[in-house]
């Protein structure tokens, strides 16, 4: 066995968003815009309703690079925003690390673009230093199939847990009676073939 | 020249959405759920922001199929909205084509769930009595692409023009000098790409 | 208008099924077997269920090209069964065409395997003599896609109208209320989609 | 030799069926679904064939997930069925261990929708427990190839074997001997292109 | 109806095979090299087997280009021969118009490398002076699908028919009967899986 | 016949390259970033070289969609360059129709960012107006293939020629004869095969 | 590192080929057809170059699995041939592990149809033996890409060497020296884009 | 964990560019020529930018493979250059070795065609000499994906790190401030929609 199981806790998680910025998301081309939108919209909110500690932090924002894209930075206005002035490798700046330390969590979900570098280095790096770390896959991107495959290759032969944003959620749950209204609104924002079976539902319940 | 050009004009232009339904849009599947929720709405706002008069209508929603999706009926809730009662094809439903003629339009932009059906039934019926169609393709869907390949060829080979709700939203506009922050919003409400292009314009422009 | 609008009509139809033959199917490869298999089903089920006068054809059968498969000729008992001495064309067959214009009908639904062939040579032959042709495209199958689309642009080319088994029931049935348990039962029975949805349905109804 | 080999042994294997439920197929994209059904009720007739212990389990089922489907209730009346309160990971109900416990097996086949998280989280607990876990995973679906490829990636990396329901039910058979006719009966139901070869032999063989 | 149907006829068909050349080869990349070998040599098999005048051209032999594959020119030792000085339409060289011409046939099957040049220049030129125009799709090559597609398009809308290998083959032979061994052994040779069917046949007969 | 041969003639040809601009760009996912930058490119180079009158135009280059890009600027700096102040179909505006007639020319070549609003509104205007229009289909870019096939439909229907920028340089040739080495270079700098093919030629040449 | 580099060595090395039978081979659909026969054909032609000791089994060829493709039958007339009676696993069969032993190799080349089946569980097998495994897995097949990817990491996580029958050649050839013809014509006859780089090569010299 | 991390460090990394040749570059079907192209000139011009000691090899230059594309030879004119008598694991070419360890490095970044044989080929006898190996996937190419992808599973389980040329760069640059406008000209070259970034974000920042 590889990489032993080892599960998401609530209590013990904090999430790095890497990069998110205006001019890098034109590079993103191994995923469909409005779904990688989607995809990470909902891993912010799912930061937000677990109570995440989140990390944010920017490549070079006043070069071509953009700013980070403003939804992020509106969701987290409290959060720890470090725009790295040259450093590739976030692990590599030291706020950066001291802002993840600061958050006394040791599971580490990362996403960012793009894929082999804004979120294969810290990851790796954070391996490294002894952190679980979990990819949210689906909330990076990077230009193609072929860049990504070879990022998640080196990324889970070094330890790191492939996910998604949902079974990040779930994992992070655990039971639905924590709070069914919370998470159903959460998966009915950002899904909607979800919100699609939650409608017929209540309608159909409605008229009775 | 077997379908020459007709130019859409928001003078003499009406909206058909046809059956987008809970229900029924768990069987499309030519399209990824996040871009085809994203093309419905989008194509729902330029209907609003040109102010085309827009006709809802659904097919048997107290069954299986479900309700309108809410989002439709929030968005027009003074629109001629036709529950039929069994006619598969709207266009066989007199009070439909009643509310169609209403309008006293020419222009026809039709979009619905499943394209074949749905979409394409009103479509060969409308340009049998002598309308202009404009099939509005990536806001219809259906089973898969071999189906709507299908579908698309039987419309455009009895006259119907094959468009996309940006395509008709150009086409509407015809000039931004009509109004920029219109279109503008519109656009980058519903395509990521270029509310990227936008953010990192005016970061930059405000920096200044 | 290269094609104006036929509508199909279910008292001036009929369907020819030409050969689906258990070896000539290995031949399919433009659709999965899985769904391949259901989509010529549920055309030899809607042809019983709307009483379309059906004739079944075969090339070769003692042959490697393989007997009609069992559930087709289980289906069709008192069709016209016309085995092909060597006519790959079904029209250059006096008997087919014979039992053709025993129908009366004008309207021709043609499936098949392979569609540039035994599909497509009866449908020119069938356009040729005046007749209108439906193909029933996703209940037709052929080596690969690309030989399916020359085969579908030459037939379109020539005034056949490509549809799907699905829209072709649509089109028949033309209104729900002409039996809602029938057609419901049709669809249910080929698409796995549409029976979760009644599934759900009816579980919720009758938990009330 | 990161997972050796373990064999499946038809008297050591337990099958459990996680969270089939119709309203959360709707959300499975990573399979066209005709093929998703048809693996599914494979699968579940190989358990009945082997005679394999099956334990269902679903979540939420008078929410909008909808109710088991009713194939594998009415092929399983006896099997235990435990509905879920609210845990996701089924693991975590202890009715489901108790269940899983009482079979006396350590091979456990587990399928299920989503696969990201109904099938993985119970992969890696009974992992973690000591069992030995195949995942089948052409029954279990989730929204798109790039979740599933995380999944299969983060149970692979704990010890899972992936596999088919065809290749499960070869290796636990190990010999046509133990009854062709069975055998052949489970795979001329499921795989039309078997299916066909069957055809031809047995009306080429019964013409002698 | 844009192209009514013409019906090839053995009697009244010549091939033409434009520019199989050994280096003009490696630009082809809508096929997969084994699938293209396999089809041009296909149709070079059917037009030997029906006797149809062919006509071989290149361009720029000596050059880069290369010249034509081997085979081609040891299948046709008596086969006009031209090899263009630097035409790149085949139909502005005189000596080609001649062979064609020579033929005495009006229906001309053209393949050839690449799509869009030197398949699509000759056909459209040939359709203005008024043959009958067969496009062996699969025997024509290009760089990649969109340029493919373009030129199917812009060659059917001036009347040309898109055919495959196999298509050309049925039509021409019509009857089985006028040579089952024959066509059979073509067959054999270019068709994998109906290689197989024959051999589980003859195999099987031979049994009894 | 649909859309009659209409052949290519360099001294009746100009280009018309519409909104290839840095932000538009961004949306452009039909084609890979390489490739279709190797294509506007070789397009802008075919113009150069066979001195075809060429019209460069922009939308909005000041706001986010951006300038023209640089290397266009570059190679035509004496070409009619006509940024639009609004109007979003090019032939809407004067000075462009002005210039388009200026060349004294009847066949244009179009080409541009985004392909179903930038290149096919003027292109359906230039065709009403009496215009031979080429599509230079792989010079064109937009958000996905559904919407590239719209709106080739669309084009194609209305008497539009679809192209590739390589039969573009073919037709407008001839003959290899009129400049081997300049049609060589312009291949050998866009086609990494045919470089290829040149230089295992001219190297084994050399080497005698 | 999971599996350490073991080098083939031609006097080392057996090929095991199972079940390549006419029936079976119309269940593979994760090679074209055209592409599939080539590539088993080119591991067989290269076991023959090599001398390398080569087995061959097949399951049930009296029934509808079909005989052994003759091809194969006719190239290794002498080779040791294990019609199983009912084994799955080859291994399981006495006389084909008795076969293999008798070779006295260590290194096993396995290739065979389908993938997770007839070539895994002996894969598995061997290695659970001790032997060296190298599964060809483009002269693998089986019924789609899905299949086969479990079975690759089925295999993998096992310690078995993924190879393709051009990389085994190589592999065993070490260096060209060794035979320059040979090899070339092996890679000649089963490499259309080699083939043609010869054939230009050799036109070229041939005419200085 | 597998194959820990381990960080590519410029003072400690060589580059080996194996088997680009103009012939073998006609066989490489898994990338689309002009990304190809542009992936290995992008990994040259950074080798460059590096100051990487470099290597290159070529296999039988005289035969049919052709010689080394002549970018690579102008712009490494003083690395040194192995073209092998016959070897095909460069590995097993002493000078080739030689030159390896003459660089004193440990880390190899290495690319070729074809993926199989000659990237792989040397990367597991480099790793079994203790070396670190990093694979440049994106500038090495072969027949198709499947043998791609049993070509990276075999490297990865022996320990290489798969990468990208963009990842190789950013790992070695580590921060952009060591030369923003040196990193900034690569990617500018390399990467069109980055090369669109900065002329958007120069032009905008110019007009102030």
């Amino acid at each position: 066995m590889s990489t032993p199981y080892t599960r998401l806790d609530k209590n013990n998680a904090a999430v790095l968003l890497v990069d998110h910025q205006a001019g890098l998301l034109s590079l993103v081309r191994d995923f469909d815009p409005d779904r990688f939108k989607n995809n990470v919209l909902a891993l912010a909110d799912l930061a937000k309703y677990f109570n995440l500690p989140t990390i944010l932090t920017t490549s070079f924002e006043d070069g071509p690079n953009g700013p980070l894209v403003p939804e992020l930075k509106q969701m987290f206005p409290d959060a720890p925003f470090i725009p790295r002035p040259g450093q590739i490798n976030a692990w590599d700046n030291e706020d950066f690390v001291k802002a993840v330390k600061a958050t006394g969590k040791k599971q580490l979900l990362i996403a960012g673009v793009v894929t082999e570098v804004c979120v294969a280095f810290p990851a790796l790096s954070a391996l490294e230093e002894g952190y679980q770390v979990f990819v949210v896959t689906d909330a990076s991107g990077t230009f193609n199939e072929v860049t990504r495959d070879a990022a998640w290759s080196r990324m889970a032969a070094a330890g790191a847990q492939l996910m998604s944003w949902f079974g990040v959620a779930c994992e992070l749950h655990r039971d639905w009676r924590n709070d069914v209204e919370g998470l159903g609104t959460l998966f009915s924002n950002h899904i909607p073939d979800y919100r699609n079976l939650i409608t017929s539902y209540t309608t159909l319940k409605a008229r009775k």
